[in-house]
């Protein structure tokens, strides 16, 4: 009988979980900021959306399966249909853009390794339905600024390219799709099977030297562009130049890498493409994203633009780790009751509704035990205070002790709760304020 | 192609979204109060996890599949099983009682119809580690203040029993397991019906006549335990005697109902058992729970007594919105930005970008538009104020009006940032504020 997680799935524990949620509220203070609005979308859906999106080979990498009903179906790799599906049901109602974020589990079907599991969260954040270059900016400004509130903008590095920044160059002399394939895992391969693959793909030595050159541009977006030294499109280049303009009305111009080794999905993205990655290139992408226009006109034949990008969990964490930038555990613990003698418990559960009603957390676990057990218990579980019901009752008093200072007062029965609303500054909870 | 979500799947966009989550803040307010910690688990599972809970019968229930390692997993259709292997794992290193709660997707394959979807979440409350039947009391006090928490107290009823209670009549006289299962669905099959299948199960007359009135029992504990009339065994009428004890110390013994007539698992539940119910009986459960001191025991042979309950989000939503306390979409927008004259789009970003910085929400689409047409925007959108970037730009004045009350003020540009913080009371976010 196996009843143990499976492989590359994870429980998280009261610590881990606490971890995980301070996390998701510092990236929701960002992306709330800019007027996002959360969403949500199903776990499972039909496989042909997907297919749609990445084309068949997806099927390999996802847990899809048939249903009970015969459907072929999949555990969701990634929200970003379901997303687009979203907004095309409802474009004709909506005042564009639409700013949407979510946070889900997604699920691959790949071997468990470092930075990568089975099951893990994924942060969406897409703005739908405008083509503005400055809203381009706005998302590289979004995703710097979530990097910021996680303490990790001096390690990480946002790099920014544009789909078809390379491919204009080949004009046809060779096959675009195996180039990007070759560039997607240039920093996988050595130097020397890079450039001979290269050298394959694109025999003509002038392009070969040429497309070699820019590949190695890895320069803040302003400085870059002047690197390409105009070797680029028209077009490309004016939608760069765009993107540097905005990038300076946000200040962060010199934040942003012009990096034309950056390919994604050649399927999906229609303009700039990005991703960030440790500054020591020790794991693996922390998010990556860029502008699909087309997506969602696959649903409803009307084109809706859009950019967007996805922070996986497992990365992120890894890298907060190493950096020593993950949160410390201090879940605001509250108040641990300690009953010495048992005929005294209805006059604690008395005092301690009371307060809790008042808003103050307060855990107690009923059994009666000697002050000394229960201090260790208090200490063990980093609670803040002490409410002591021992035989100081029966003159209407009960002990509060200060586990971080160790001081110790008697206080009258009736003044605890003014007491922890002073101390612990809480206020009462709707609804549960006028309880009993 | 079939695109759509499947059958009974739901997507959530914002306004919905933001419900389910002022619901959740509202019962996890609850639970923390009681010292209440986080977890999660995963959401695939070996099957087998599940058919030890619950015996093969639920495979048919489940979305189980083979996965491509050929496993058999199962999206999982419940959180108890995999909560209990964690307690059991971490059980040598822990304090009891431990106080833990989830909040996770769940999935079922059932036909979806009013108050049941394939996919729904479920919010798991529960307590390992003691007997203590005051903390069986907690358990009810918490689900009870969880109702007032939303204002449902009034219409719903908190109906209790044990497990045993109706077994320990029966004494061998008839077969327990039948008699459940027709108890199970009373209130769905016609009285006289009830009536001839009772007798068919129990023959003996004088035992159907008594279980038949004992069934009848609807009343608070206190009433209800008299009502009982000492016709049930002395360890089970101990034990709802020691809850009503303790049901009276939080003061909520009036509002908890005996109701012999509450089945739950038989294979499963120990001692309790409870569920909640509107009280027009027009839905199904809003919870259910009860005690399962032996569940934990199954993964490493130390048997630690448990209590806890799951509240469905799918009726829940159905009863809120029946009694019209569905929370009322009301997100706090903040500030719509504005833009009249393309050339100021520079200092728009500016000051945007500084009053963002001070916790301030701004939205903003980078589009120059007349102000008639940002202004209806914003009064569609239910923003707050509108930022208006207009000529008064070039005397050093932007424009902020009060969508509220329609008041509108000309402002410099530099007292813009104060006088957001004042008006939406917004504190510097950390790490934000020193953008730049």
């Amino acid at each position: 009988m196996n009843y143990e997680p499976l492989k590359g799935f994870r429980e998280f524990y009261p610590e881990q979980q606490w971890g995980k949620r301070v996390i998701l509220e510092k990236i929701e203070e960002v992306v709330k900021l800019f007027g996002f609005e959360e969403i949500s979308t199903p776990s499972v859906e039909s496989l042909e959306l997907f297919k749609m999106k990445s084309g068949d080979e997806i099927v390999e990498e996802t847990y899809s399966f048939k249903d009970k009903g015969n459907r072929d179906v999949v555990l969701i790799p990634e929200t970003t249909p379901a997303v687009s599906r979203m907004v095309s049901e409802i474009s004709k109602i909506s005042t564009f853009p639409l700013r949407w974020y979510s946070y889900s589990k997604v699920w691959r079907y790949e071997e468990p390794q470092k930075g990568r599991m089975r099951e893990f969260y994924q942060f969406n954040v897409d703005i739908f339905g405008t083509k503005n270059p400055v809203v381009d900016a706005e998302i590289l400004y979004i995703a710097y600024m979530i990097m910021k509130n996680l303490d990790l903008d001096n390690d990480v590095q946002i790099r920014v390219s544009h789909r078809n920044l390379i491919s204009s160059l080949t004009n046809g002399m060779c096959d675009n799709n195996k180039l990007y394939k070759l560039i997607d895992k240039k920093h996988k391969i050595p130097a020397n099977e890079f450039d001979s693959s290269l050298k394959e793909i694109c025999p003509n030595n002038e392009l070969y030297i040429k497309i070699k050159k820019i590949l190695e541009i890895k320069s803040p977006i302003n400085k870059g562009i002047e690197e390409l030294n105009n070797s680029i499109e028209g077009d490309i280049l004016k939608e760069l130049n765009q993107l540097e303009e905005a990038l300076k009305m946000y200040g962060i111009e010199d934040k942003i890498i012009l990096d034309p080794s950056i390919v994604r999905g050649l399927l999906y993205y229609t303009g700039i493409v990005f991703e960030c990655w440790d500054k020591k290139e020790e794991l693996r992408a922390i998010f990556g994203g860029g502008r699909y226009d087309n997506l969602v006109g696959l649903f409803n034949k009307t084109p809706i633009p859009a950019i967007g990008f996805a922070i996986g969990d497992v990365t992120l964490e890894l890298l907060l780790k190493k950096e020593n930038k993950w949160p410390v555990y201090k879940e605001k613990k509250g108040v641990y009751a300690i009953l010495i003698y048992e005929n005294y418990l209805g006059v604690a559960i008395k005092m301690i509704t009371k307060i809790r009603n008042a808003g103050i957390k307060v855990t107690f676990d009923y059994a009666a035990k000697p002050i000394q057990k229960g201090l260790e218990i208090a200490s063990k579980g980093m609670y803040e205070y002490c409410l002591i019901f021992g035989k100081e009752i029966e003159e209407g008093n009960v002990i509060i002790k200060n586990m971080e200072t160790k001081e110790q007062i008697t206080i009258q029965q009736d003044m605890v709760e003014q007491f922890f609303i002073k101390e612990l500054n809480k206020k009462a909870i709707h609804g549960i304020n006028d309880a009993n």
